[in-house]
């Protein structure tokens, strides 16, 4: 039986990227990134449903994201309340210490169109909770689907700039989540 | 030598979705596509890269949308701008002849994964067309992309209702997109 081992799924997602990296994402099996991880092939399967899904996380970033919108201040707007969870995505998950992974991590996805497509199906479903946490707020889902729709554009805009900012010093990503909100309001004015 | 065919792309799709109905995505083969659409294998290849790509058309309603944005009137705001070239779809490609097989085909793609992965990397790739659309009319970069995300929103509720209409009486669906701009822009008022 294999012991027991602290965090199987990070593991397997740092020794899946190393490998995507060094000899290609086509040519890296499953098994090869459970063994580099030190773990077995169905420890793999328990985690991720195939090789694709190994870079995304397991609903994480999403949960945290329905939590920060329900969390909110009553009083906070439907798209600030979206701006509210990505402040929070910031401080639990988008920290520093991550950068340089999703950075790379990055790279690797935008070489590839089938991961490409893991990523914009994502993001959809990321868009589509974001609608339904608002509506559990009480938010029309007219007024909740223009929200999400925005706080997506506020999440793209923001993501781009934290993963270039500097690993020392460089800004947050949720005082880089307000800025980019500032910038969709102004912009949206000249809609 | 094959002699030339009509519109070989346009029955390679609509063998492809006839099979994908009747006997399921996964378990029908490139080659049985083509011989339906009474093609060869290397016919379909010249048209698609692959199996997934049948139901995506060749780019037609990308070209058609970054024209309409372009032709739209110099007076015409971003959104607008975005809307006349939905109206302009809707008159040359999302026309009353072609809601039922959107509609099959609609509903097979929401059936396989596979499918909306490549469905969500072109919506993408479709409001990333309409930024460069609305940059080429000298929007600035900020205001084009807000444009471009609630104009995919636009659409997305356009194409909706336009699927679900009756097949006779039906409304267009340029009508229809006016009419979801009209609900966005109050929604977004709300955010």
């Amino acid at each position: 039986m294999a012991r027991w081992q602290p965090d199987a799924p990070g593991r397997l997602a740092a020794a899946a990227l190393d490998l995507f990296e060094e000899r290609g994402y086509e040519d890296t099996t499953v098994m090869e990134i459970a063994e580099r991880a030190g773990l077995t092939k169905s420890t793999f399967f328990r985690y991720f449903p195939d090789k694709r899904e190994v870079l995304f996380g397991r609903g994480t970033v999403a949960g945290l994201l329905v939590e920060g919108v329900a969390s909110a201040p009553p009083s906070a707007g439907p798209l600030d309340a979206v701006v509210d969870a990505l402040d929070a995505l910031g401080r639990t998950f988008f920290t520093d210490d991550r950068r340089e992974f999703s950075r790379r991590r990055q790279a690797v996805l935008n070489a590839h169109t089938e991961l490409r497509e893991r990523e914009a199906l994502k993001r959809l479903d990321l868009t589509a909770s974001m609608v339904e946490a608002l509506g559990r707020r009480g938010v029309p889902t007219a007024t909740a689907r223009v929200a999400a729709q925005l706080g997506t554009l506020v999440w793209e805009i923001a993501y781009d700039r934290w993963l270039e900012a500097d690993a020392d010093g460089g800004e947050g990503f949720g005082p880089l989540a307000r800025q980019a909100l500032a910038k969709v309001r102004a912009a949206g004015a000249g809609c």
